[in-house]
C-alpha cells in the first residue's frame, strides 16, 4: 500500500462534491464547489486536494455519458453533454498528471451502487441496483460483485414506461424522449408539470400516485430483466413521504405474483444515505490503488 | 477428465431434445421426445442416453420458472408452473441419481445465451441477451462471461411495453400481467390475435409493425438497462422475413441518437440458428463436468 489518503470526487453538473479519506468508511474531509466551467472547477478541486496532505489515488463518479472503456483513448472522458464547455473533457486524465496516482473512474450512479452493494443495503446479497430519482434518473448495476458496464453505460431513465391512463396531457420533459422515464419522473419534470416539488404537494394530490406508478414500471421492468436481487432509489424526489412504500405496493401490483423467488427481491432506501456517491468514491479510489477496476 | 460423452437435455414445455457430443462442437446424435408427464419423459430420456454409451456429465437447460440457487434444496427443480404435474419436478437430481455424474441446471434462455456468447454472434463482445420469441417470451443475460441471475432469474417476457398509439383493444393474451410483452407478441399471442402466424400475413400487414414496435421497446430497455452490447433475438416469430430488420430500426428511432457508444451495440440473429439451445447443453455440461457453476 501506498502512503497517503484517498480522494473521492462526485463530479455532478451543479456541484463537486470532493473528499479525502483513510479509507472509504473513515473519511476525513469533504468540501463542495460549485460546477463552472471545466478549467475552473478542476483547478479548484486541485487546489482542495493539495492542501489536504499526501494522495494515494483518486476515484471520481461522474455524470455522464461518460468513456468507461479502459481500452479507448478518451477513458475517463465526458462525452458529448449537452451541458456547455464539457463535452470532451478528460476528467480521469486531468488529475492522474496533477497528482500522480493511479485513478477510478466510474458513472456517478455505478460509484453509488458500489456503495450500497458493499457497504450498505446490498450487503451479503448477489446483485444491486442503485437508482437515483433527482435532477434526472440514472442507474447502475452489480451483479455477483461487478459492474454492469456493456456497450456504454445504463441510461436506465431512458426507458419509456407506459402512460398512467388518462395521463396523456404532460408532453415529458425529455429533450431527446419526451415522456420517457426522466421525462415524466425526475425532479424538474415534477416541477414543469405542477409548479412544485413533490413533497410539497398534499399527500391525495394525484402527483404522488402518477410518480409512484412510473417508478414502479421502472422497478418492475429492472426486476424481469435483470432479476435484482436489491434495487436501492435514492436521490431527492425519492425524500417525498411516503413515496417508496407507493412504489412498492404499485410494483407487487405489476409482477402479480409471478416472478420467481420474487420474496427474495427488495426495494430500499440507500442505507448509506446522501453519503451512498461520496463512499463510492472511495471505493473507486481504493480499487484503483489495487489496480482493480471496479 | 473423465472419459465418455456430454449429455444434454433442453426441456421445452412441448418437447425434450436430448443430445451427446464429445464437446459442444462435436455432436454425435440428437433426439427428440414430446413432452408428457414426468415420469414417462424422464424415463424415456435415460432410457436414450444409455444406448448412447458412457456419460461423463450432463447439462439441462429447462422451461421454467426454474430453481438455480445452488444453496436451496430444491436446486435443480421446475418450480409452480402452470403446466399439470411439472410442478416441484427434480429434474437436476432424476439425471444426477441415474447416471452419477456431474449436472448443470439453467434456463432454457440462459442456456442459449451461453452458446451465442462463447460460439455465436456474441464472440469477443463483453456482454449479451438472448431473446427467445416463441410460444413465450425469456431473455438470458451474460455480463463479462456470467449468467444474471439475480434473486430468481430474469423474466423479460413479462416487461410492459407501451401501446402502440390506437392499439388497444387486444387485451393481451399473458394469464398474469395481460398485455405485457408477452401477451402481445408472442407466436400464440399472435394467432389468437389474427388467426394465423405472423410470416403468414401479408407484408403490409399492421401486426408486422406492430409485433416489430413491442419488440424494439424490449430492445430499448435492455439496452437502457444494462447497456448490452449484442442481443440476439431467436424463436419462431422473429423467423418471419423483414421482422428483424423492422425491429432495429424503430429500437434505433426509440433511441433517438442519445445513448453514449451506440454504436458498439448490435440486434442480430442467432448465429447458430437452432441450434444456439441445444449447443448451450453441451457447454453447460462441460462446465458441470469441471465442477464449475456457469
Amino acid at each position: 500500500m501506498s502512503e497517503g489518503l484517498l480522494g473521492g470526487i462526485e463530479a455532478g453538473g451543479t456541484k463537486f462534491v470532493l473528499t479525502v479519506g483513510e479509507s472509504p468508511t473513515r473519511v476525513h474531509a469533504a468540501h463542495t464547489i460549485p460546477t463552472r466551467e471545466p478549467s475552473q472547477t478542476l483547478a479548484e478541486a486541485r487546489e482542495w486536494f493539495e492542501g489536504q496532505g499526501n494522495l494515494s489515488a483518486i476515484g471520481i463518479a461522474s455524470f455522464g455519458p461518460v468513456e468507461l472503456d479502459p481500452a479507448s483513448p478518451k477513458w475517463g472522458h465526458i462525452l458529448k453533454t449537452p451541458k456547455p464547455h464539457w463535452s470532451d473533457c478528460d476528467l480521469a486524465g486531468y488529475f492522474q498528471q496533477a497528482f500522480s496516482v493511479p485513478v477510478g473512474f466510474e458513472t456517478d450512479v455505478n460509484g453509488a451502487a458500489l456503495a450500497e452493494y458493499h457497504l450498505g443495503a446490498g450487503r451479503g446479497a448477489s446483485s444491486l441496483t442503485y437508482v437515483t430519482v433527482g435532477t434526472g434518473i440514472g442507474g447502475g448495476t452489480i451483479v455477483d460483485g461487478r459492474l454492469v458496464h456493456g456497450a456504454g453505460h445504463p441510461e436506465l431513465g431512458h426507458i419509456y414506461p407506459r402512460r398512467v391512463p388518462g395521463d396523456d396531457e404532460f408532453p415529458g420533459f425529455c429533450p431527446f424522449h419526451g415522456d420517457c422515464l426522466e421525462g415524466l419522473a425526475c425532479g424538474p419534470a415534477i416541477h414543469t408539470r405542477w409548479g412544485s416539488t413533490l413533497s410539497e404537494l398534499p399527500e391525495d394530490h394525484e402527483a404522488h400516485e402518477l410518480v409512484a406508478g412510473y417508478l414502479a414500471q421502472m422497478c418492475h421492468s429492472i426486476y424481469a430483466s435483470m432479476a435484482t436481487e436489491i434495487i436501492v432509489l435514492g436521490g431527492g424526489v425519492i425524500k417525498t413521504p411516503g413515496l417508496l412504500d407507493r412504489i412498492v405496493n404499485r410494483a407487487e401490483e405489476l409482477g402479480a405474483g409471478y416472478f420467481p423467488r420474487r420474496q427474495n427481491h427488495k426495494i430500499l432506501p440507500p442505507a448509506l444515505g446522501d453519503r451512498a456517491g461520496l463512499t463510492g468514491t472511495l471505493l473507486l479510489a481504493e480499487a484503483a490503488l489495487r489496480g482493480e477496476q471496479s
